[in-house]
């Protein structure tokens, strides 16, 4: 006799694939098998296919994120006396955000642990570009967080493999299988990661562009209001920006470059208008609802703690709690890193009408900044610095972009992927930072 | 420098998730990495997936079976001078129509090289079937099956592992994603297999009803199609008839039990309704390109054979010719391979409605009598008999159905299976056999 109701995963295949919905059930035990290693991985690729094509309904990506959550720990942040709260970006080039976001919400008298990824493809990582300082040691526990953020209220650390290792699992399948693109299961991933948190509010930056994983701003908003939804099932505030991602933000991308450029920043050494603008946004969306002070006001609060150094001053505390370097910041800082230099200059003029920014993520790649396999080392010297946004004005002989390199042998691709990123024209419109707020 | 250009698998599965049309070069490419292992299990079964819900053309059909069939070795039968022509059924519960029509096509002077299948699930297989005649030994090389052929004009012999054997490699990843149910798939499957057979014409006998893996006229006449516009397209006369799979064909089911029905019948004991009008039409579409006689000429030119024993006589020699043994033959002809029978006799009285066909087969494999894997062994022995069809009546204490059996442990669970699979109601009509042709 048979005491023990086998679990059919074909047929939790078939229903699907004839576009009906799961149950919470079926989704759980489907997980739970897929990590055991009952369910194998070309049948979890066909139901990820199907539904990649059928859809998930809200309620079922809200168990698949369920389930995948459950499959890992979760932080226990209880200790700490205070409102917790998150960003996430979806993703894009030269995205420094968090650099600034993160102190901004210690210093407004909140709690942020925040949760960091590498970069793969075409976008760099969080966690990559502040261990272009050295010491920097992101891989902490829940004990040595804690402490952090008792002492500084902010801390980037990265994702251990005891969270959600069901969403490590199957993303590494979507990534050969061709269901990346799918709405649901990205909610389902990035909120499966987030909710480990022990937060109790979020911002989601959706990138939308030519350098983001979407292009559409009806994905983005949908992708956007999913990512709400699904975060307010597990009693977490949550709103999303959709921002745009058809350059790289600020003027820098890399790893190195991009930290020295947010060091500027925050020491006041060039205004970065829009790097300014999302970050504040995004801080005003995640913190509203505590705050006693309007838009106008809370814009102005920002711009005094950036304007007093208070910023910098936290970020650097940041920096070397993580065991960041006193002398490795300052190298940073000063540009020590940069090895060889080009200058990629205009041969016509006209105005800067577009880049392909997913072509720039690739070119830092390519030269060695980026990885295009989970686990590969990285440079974190070289990278781009760009000095024209698109709208601006080019004259013959301008520069357009200075590129830090390290290996000659590179060098020749990189300038014919710029002339195909770059394309000049007739003048255009600048291009808005922030489309909508949700 | 890079000289090859790699092969994109997860473009390929894109374009397909995407619903556009694969290229010719990409699906031959395809099968051939998949062959290699360069394409891994979990990358198929995607593609399988977005090919079921999106839709596979007939050119790519074409491509998909050309690529299976060219993945493997094709007979070579030049040597033989006449026609050869096969007959092939998508499968259904006590099909026993190829022991009458393989024998009709050599007693009408054309070639029949049948390469036949086992049984797996609810349906039986025809070698299976054969082999309970001790000494039947279906794997025969190229060079035997064209002396028998020479010798006898038709022969039944099994599937060699060298034809096609990206099918048999993709039939086994369908079982378990959920992707049997493709018509396209299937088609490819079956017509990969059948163009190896080196033929000029094909009839297909397309079962649908709830004992056949298609119970929607709509779908059987789509997959009849199909079928039909591929073999065309590998220059192979082909035509289809659409039959009923609601019932079992003829009156038992089983392995011996079926091959002693068909000697009965070919003995002339009794007369089987059934059997003898879809063997006889099978047979006219296959070869009416040929014949210089109208339908009903042809059927009492079929009846003419079968009165004079001729018919018998050719499919002994068909058996003998493969191994089977005298003895053996007379015991399965005798039914002395009856190990236990009970009877399952009717409590109500009405007219016999419905029958659960599928049910009936599992029935039949869970006696030991077919396979729910590929490679369990079988026992020849058991099987079913029934004594009323759809729209008989049916009295209180009628015997319906005899059941030969050899374990007294299943005999609980056959009869509760009978008891849900036999729906005895109003007065009904009888089943037609065959619905249409093309």
């Amino acid at each position: 006799m048979k005491l023990l109701v086998m679990f059919d995963v074909v047929e939790v295949i078939r229903t699907k694939r004839d576009g009906k919905k799961l149950k919470k059930n079926q989704i759980y035990k489907l997980i739970d098998e897929y990590l055991k290693g009952n369910v194998t991985e070309y049948q979890m690729s066909a139901l990820l296919m199907a539904g990649y094509i059928r859809g998930f309904s809200d309620e079922e990506t809200f168990y698949l994120t369920s389930a995948m959550l459950e499959s890992g720990r979760k932080f226990d942040f209880s200790e700490i006396d205070g409102i917790k709260f998150d960003k996430h970006s979806t993703g894009g080039v030269g995205d420094k955000v968090s650099f600034i976001v993160s102190p901004l919400i210690a210093l407004l008298g909140f709690y942020n642990p925040m949760m960091a990824g590498r970069g793969l493809g075409h976008t760099g990582g969080t966690i990559d570009k502040l261990e272009s300082i050295d010491g920097y040691s992101p891989q902490i526990d829940e004990k040595e967080i804690v402490k952090i953020l008792k002492k500084n209220k902010a801390a980037i650390f990265s994702q251990s493999k005891k969270i959600a290792p069901a969403d490590k699992k199957l993303y590494a399948l979507r990534d050969v299988t061709g269901t990346v693109e799918s709405i649901p299961l990205i909610a389902a991933s990035i909120v499966s990661k987030k909710m480990a948190e022990d937060i109790s509010g979020i911002i989601y930056d959706v990138k939308v562009g030519n350098g983001a994983f979407i292009n559409s701003r009806k994905k983005a908003n949908k992708l956007a209001t999913l990512l709400v939804k699904i975060s307010k099932k597990f009693n977490v505030r949550a709103h999303a920006v959709i921002s745009d991602m058809n350059q790289i933000l600020g003027y820098s991308a890399g790893n190195a470059i991009e930290i020295k450029e947010v060091i500027e920043f925050m020491k006041k050494d060039y205004d970065i208008p829009d790097l300014k603008k999302i970050s504040y946004r995004l801080t005003y969306e995640l913190l509203k609802d505590h705050l006693e002070i309007n838009k106008d006001e809370f814009f102005k609060k920002c711009d005094n703690l950036l304007n007093k150094g208070y910023i910098y001053e936290k970020f650097k505390k940041m920096v070397f709690d993580m065991g960041g370097k006193t002398k490795s910041f300052e190298d940073v800082e000063n540009g020590n890193f940069i090895k060889k230099v080009f200058e990629y200059r205009s041969k016509n003029s006209g105005y800067l009408n577009e880049v392909d920014t997913y072509l720039i993520g690739k070119t830092i790649t390519l030269m060695g900044g980026g990885r295009n396999k989970l686990g590969e080392k990285i440079n974190h010297n070289v990278g781009i610095e760009f000095f024209k946004k698109i709208g601006d004005k080019v004259d013959v002989g301008d520069l357009i972009v200075k590129v830090f390199y390290d290996n000659e042998d590179t060098k020749r691709e990189v300038v014919s992927n710029l002339n195909r990123a770059i394309v000049l024209g007739e003048k255009c419109e600048k291009k808005q930072i922030i489309y909508n707020s949700l």
